[in-house]
C-alpha cells in the first residue's frame, strides 16, 4: 500500500496542508504512535485490533467452518462491524459461495432472501457480541423458523460467533453449536481481520491466511513518522485537512469489487471519530460511476471535502471492441481498464486543477493480501486521527439512546421521554 | 407524501430553523414557486422536468418496449441520471424481469455480468442523450460483442435513448432498432419519470402508469407557500438548515427497497445544488442498519448535519418467533416491521434529545404510487433549493474538465495540463 498526499498540500489544494506543518505535526505522530505501541503491547481495549493479525488463528476458523464447507451459501445474520468486515471480504475477492449479510430487519427484504436461498445447502452464521442485539437476534429467529419449516435442521447448517455468554451463548451450549469467538478488547468494527470477519469468507473459500498476511504486513509498515509509514501518512493528512475545514472525507474506490470497501471505512470512520461534536463526515463513493453523480459537488460546491481515491495497480481487463463512428475514436484500441483507469487520473487531476485536496492510496491488486494491508492500514490511520483528535476512537456512546428507546418501546408501547435513567447524557 | 418538520425547528435542535424565520423564508419560496411556474410553463430547460408526469406518453413506452417483453433479465448500460432513475425504480417495486444496470467500466465486475445473464432472453437498453458518454457506450460495445459470442442477435434485444443525433442515433438509424426519446430540456437526473426512467422498468413489467399517476400528484400539491406543499417544506427547511450550518443532508430510508432511492437522491442534490462553492452534501444511509454505523456521528460529531427520514406507513411484514430468553423478552410478539418502525421512532427521538435536526417524509407504502409522488416532490424541493441558492440547478459544468482529459489522455497518452481550450474556467 501506497499513499500519495501530494494533491493534498497546500499551493495544490484549499484546504490544503503545507509541508512544514506536516513537518510539525510528526512530533505529535510520533507522540501518538507510542502511545499505540504500549496499548497494542498491553493488548488494551481497541489498540489490541492491531494485533489481530499474529493473533488470529485460521487454522482455527478452518476447523470450525469445515462442518460447513458444502455450503453453496453463506447467510450472515450481523449488523454493523458484525457484518461489514466479512461483507467487505466477500464482496472485493474471489469466492466458491454466495455470501448474504442480513444486516436489516426489513420484513420483505428478509423474507425475499430466504425464499431465494436453497436453505438445505445454506450455512447459517449469526454474528453478536452480546447475543443481545436486537436486529440480529430477530433475524436469527426468523431464519431459524425458516430452516425448520423447509424441514432442515437448522443446528446442523449454523455456526454462532459471540461473547462468553448472553442468548446467544447460552443457544449455542445448549444445541451443541460450533461457535468461534469474537476477539477481547476489539470493537467490531475494528474486527475484520478476526473470526468476525474472516468466519464467513473462510466458509465461502476465501484466502483468509493472505488476508491475514496482509494485515501483518500493514503491521511491519507502522513507524513513528508519517513520512515513513503510508496508514499514518493518510491519517495526519486526514486530520490536518479536517482541521483545516475538510468536514466530509470521500471514499471513493476505483473498483467495484471495493464498493463495500467505502461503506465499512465510513462505519470505522463516523462512529471512531464522530464525538464531542468533532469528527469528519465519510462519504461513500464509487469511480468512474460517482463522476456522473458527486464529482460536481466535489469539485465546485463547498470546499469541505478530502476525496480519497483507491487505485488498483493491476486488474483484469476486457479490450473494448472498435468503435465504428468518429466521435469515438478515442476509444480505439483502447480497454475498459484503461479507460478506468484513465479516468481516475483525469479526475484527481481535475480536482486538482480546481484547488481540491485528494489523497490516492494504491495498491498493488485487490487480492487478499492487498486488502488486507489494505484494511488494516485503515484501522491504523483511523486510531492515529482518533489520538490527534483526543477522542476516545473505541467505544460509540451515542447510539445507546436509541437502542434502549426501542426496547422500552417495544415493551410498554411508547417511546420513552427519556430511556433508561443509567443513560446520564 | 407528508412531511414533518417539527425535530427540524430552532427549540429542538441546534442547527434549527425559527418558525417565525420560515415565515420569513415563505416570501421567498412564493417568489420562487412563480418563477417555476413559468418556467414550467415556457418549456424552460430544467423547469420542464417538473412536467413530465402529463408529457410523458406510457403507451409509447408500452409500445417500445413490447418486443423485449418476453426479456427474463434487462441490462440497461448507462451511467449517472442515465441509470439511476430506472435503478431506484426496479429496486424499490416488484419487477417480472431481473434489472442490471452498467453504470461503470470495471473490467473483470462488466464481464462477471455478462456471463451470468441469459443473453438470448436478456433486452439490452442504451442510454445516453448525447450517444458519446465514455462509459456507456465503452459497455455497448463490450455487450454488443458478448451477445454476438454467444450467436445472439444483438439488434433483436436491443433498445435505444438517446437524443437526435449522434453515434447511437446513428446506429439505431443504421440497424432499425426501437427507440424512445430522452425529454428536451430535462438533465439526465430529473429525468425518472420519461423515458429514461421507465423504459427499462416497463420491461420488467413494473406499473409506470402508477408512477406517473404519483408525479402527477405531487404536480398537483405544488403550491405557493412552504406551509401548503410537502416537497417545498422539504426543500425550505433544507435550505435553511443548509444556511444555518447543516452542510450535510443525510438520506436515510427506512426500507431497504428504498436503498437506491437514497443515491439517487444523492445524485440530485450533489450535482444540481453544488456550484460556485456553496451546495449541501448528501449523504447515504438506511435504516436501520445505518444506526450501527452512521448514527453514532450524526448525534454525538459535528453540528452539520440534517438527517432525513423516509417512513413507509405501511409494509409486508413477518412475525418474530418467540425467543426462549429473558433479555430477549421485548421482541416477544412483534414483528419485524413494528421492530423497524420502533427503531425509526427511536432513531428520530434520540436525535432530537441530542438537539439535532431532522426531518421525517412519511409515505402510505412503498408502491408506484408514492414512488412516483416521492420522486417527484424531491425534485421539486431541489429546485426551490437551487433557486434559493441562486444557483442553476440544471447544469454540471465542472464535470467536464475530467471527460475532456480523459479523451485526450487516451487519444494521446498523456493526461493534458490543461484539456481543451475551449474550457475557460
Amino acid at each position: 500500500m501506497r499513499v500519495d498526499i501530494g494533491n493534498a498540500l497546500a499551493g495544490v489544494a484549499s484546504p490544503g496542508v503545507a509541508r512544514e506543518s506536516l513537518e510539525r505535526l510528526d512530533a505529535r505522530v510520533a507522540q501518538a504512535h507510542r502511545r499505540i505501541e504500549a496499548g497494542r503491547a498491553d493488548e488494551e481495549h481497541g489498540y489490541a485490533a492491531l494485533n489481530l493479525p499474529e493473533r488470529t488463528d485460521p487454522d482455527a476458523i478452518r476447523r470450525a467452518v469445515d462442518p460447513l464447507a458444502d455450503a453453496s451459501a453463506v447467510l450472515t445474520a450481523g449488523i454493523g462491524g458484525s457484518a461489514l468486515g466479512a461483507a467487505t471480504i466477500t464482496a472485493a475477492l474471489p469466492t466458491g459461495a454466495d455470501a448474504y449479510y442480513l444486516d436489516n430487519v426489513d420484513p420483505a427484504w428478509v423474507a425475499d432472501r430466504l425464499d431465494d436461498l436453497p436453505l438445505s445447502e445454506t450455512a447459517l452464521v449469526a454474528v453478536s457480541r452480546s447475543g443481545t442485539t436486537a436486529e440480529t437476534l430477530a433475524n436469527f429467529l426468523v431464519c431459524r423458523e425458516a430452516f425448520e419449516r423447509a424441514g432442515v435442521d437448522w443446528t446442523e447448517r449454523t455456526l454462532v460467533l459471540t461473547g462468553d455468554d448472553g442468548p446467544l451463548a447460552d443457544l449455542a451450549e445448549r444445541h451443541d453449536l460450533p461457535t468461534l469467538p469474537v476477539p477481547e478488547g476489539v470493537p467490531g468494527r475494528f474486527s475484520a481481520l478476526s473470526p468476525v470477519g474472516l468466519a464467513a469468507p473462510a466458509i465461502c473459500g476465501v484466502d483468509i491466511e493472505g488476508l491475514l498476511a496482509g494485515g501483518a504486513a500493514g503491521a511491519e509498515s507502522l513507524a513513528g513518522s508519517l513520512f515513513d509509514c503510508p496508514a499514518y501518512a493518510y491519517g495526519a493528512v486526514s486530520y490536518a485537512l479536517a482541521e483545516r475545514g475538510a468536514a466530509v472525507n470521500a471514499m471513493m474506490p476505483y473498483a467495484e469489487s471495493l464498493e463495500t470497501f467505502a461503506e465499512w471505512f465510513a462505519q470505522l470512520w463516523a462512529e471512531s471519530l464522530g464525538k464531542d461534536d468533532i469528527g469528519q463526515t465519510p462519504a461513500r463513493a464509487l469511480g468512474a460511476t460517482d463522476q456522473h453523480s458527486q464529482l460536481q459537488l466535489y469539485r465546485a460546491g463547498p470546499r469541505d471535502k478530502l476525496v480519497t481515491f483507491v487505485a488498483p495497480g493491476e486488474r483484469e481487463d476486457r479490450a473494448i471492441p472498435d468503435p465504428d463512428a468518429e466521435a469515438l475514436s478515442y476509444l480505439s484500441g483502447t480497454s475498459l481498464g484503461e479507460l478506468l483507469d484513465t479516468e481516475l487520473d483525469a479526475t484527481a487531476a481535475s480536482l486538482a486543477a480546481a484547488g481540491r485536496p485528494s489523497v490516492r492510496i494504491e495498491l498493488d491488486r485487490v487480492d487478499a493480501r492487498g486488502l488486507g494491508e489494505l484494511l488494516y492500514g485503515m484501522e491504523a490511520a483511523c486510531i492515529l486521527v482518533g489520538e490527534l483528535f483526543g477522542v476516545d476512537a473505541f467505544d460509540q456512546p451515542a447510539v445507546e439512546w436509541g437502542k434502549e428507546a426501542t426496547r422500552e418501546s417495544l415493551r410498554t408501547g411508547d417511546l420513552p421521554e427519556r430511556p433508561g435513567d443509567e443513560l446520564a447524557e
